[in-house]
């Protein structure tokens, strides 16, 4: 575990892929700014769905930006992992105490982990060895309510704080629409994917553009996945960790050898 | 294993991150035409560095291009993983023998798997339960000599088209830079990692922009690792997997359970 000393007020950085002006970043913003020192590093727009992208091709911006006049805040023209790599870098110099990325408007429970902006911030804070966090909430909607979460998202930070996470892992937090959240689980990603779809539509011009849509399919009959304690009403936090190997599939592969 | 029989010739899918016309595609597309019937699918545009991004908040366009008269081809608005997914569901309506993705421009050994659009696309072919490989060279140059790496790209399409990868795997192939290449390793992702760093420059409006940089940092003394066979003249392959639950970690939290 990585641990961290609570000597003076730690420096808690926020992120999140809905962008800087997004209700769930702020709701976050708010909850972090009584147990630390914020710094806001988060997208100048809407990065849903950005998976791990990086900016190589153009640079990067970012500039400060006074929003409540509470915290230190930048936005950044770039990806939610771009706005990691450059805050420590460019902003902080250095690693804050924690990076809490979120709160995301939508699920990332289960494979939608990998699409995800909001965790890919996160993972990238565990790749730089930061103490990391990604908050998510099953309500797409701009109004979500956020408040129900509130005690067990400090409580989280806090142990977080105190503890550590394990080594190389981040926290993949999922919150379920619960006007009272039955409590906090400990899971694994379960097996579930999207049966994709395509909606056509044509434009003025008369030429096709298409929509990704698709299901949602859980097929995981798990009593210890995520999906399972959110149907529940459970908050659902499985650790996330980006070592890509499928180390038991080596073996498997040796003919391939030459 | 999943198996594939080989009745009459495959259906290979073809993409990458580079673009349509990245000289490296195009290698690819003409290997992989002397063992199966290939539909391409890439981006109309360089896509290094997207991760596992798919495009949600814009439609998508394809159209049918010609351009070496040999093949079927798409130029695809979004990402490669967005190539995959509209490849299957609205080009190919089904599934391919085999997907391939690149030959990328620069290597994806290590952590630069979780960054790149070749291998995402890889990953997604995984998802969707397609036999997949991701082929990259460790360099970086338009005239990149593939040449030297054609029988083992061959030889390794073959046996995966024959035997298949093992279950919820994708398989990340890296080419040294050699005349001639040793052999082929199976291997673990190094634990390797980029120290970042940001180029600062001034536009001409005296605002501040800012370039990623930074240098590769490998302190994985193993031998066992892709980094170690590249170093050593050797391909390296790497069963990919994309269950980012750190399952070692899961009892060490408990104490986050509420």
């Amino acid at each position: 575990m990585m641990k961290k000393k609570e000597t003076k007020r730690p420096v808690i950085l926020v992120t999140n892929d809905d962008g800087i002006m997004a209700p769930g970043i702020r709701h976050l913003i708010k909850l972090m700014r009584t147990i630390g020192d914020v710094v806001v590093v988060a997208p100048d727009k809407p990065q849903s769905g950005m998976g791990h992208a990086i900016t190589i091709s153009t640079p990067l911006r970012f500039e400060k930006v006074v929003i409540d006049h509470e915290d230190i805040e930048y936005s950044c023209s770039g990806t939610p992992v771009d706005c990691v790599k450059i805050a420590v870098s460019k902003i902080l110099f250095g690693k804050p105490d924690l990076l809490v990325s979120g709160i995301n408007h939508g699920s990332n429970a289960s494979i939608n982990v990998i699409y995800s902006g909001t965790m890919s911030a996160a993972v990238e804070g565990a790749i730089e060895n930061i103490p990391s966090i990604g908050f998510s909430i099953l309500d797409y909607r701009f109004d979500a309510d956020f408040h129900p979460a509130d005690e067990h998202i400090l409580s989280i930070a806090r142990k977080v704080l105190l503890k550590g996470v394990p080594e190389k892992t981040c926290l993949n937090v999922n919150i379920p629409i619960e006007k009272k959240i039955k409590g906090v689980k400990i899971c694994r990603q379960a097996h579930a994917y999207w049966a994709d779809d395509y909606e056509m539509r044509e434009d003025p011009h008369h030429k096709n553009y298409y929509w990704l849509t698709g299901e949602f399919i859980d097929d995981d009959k798990g009593k210890d996945t995520d999906q399972w304690a959110l149907n529940k009403g459970y908050i659902s936090i499985v650790p996330v960790q980006y070592d890509f190997t499928a180390h038991h599939a080596i073996t498997n592969l040796k003919h391939l050898e030459e």
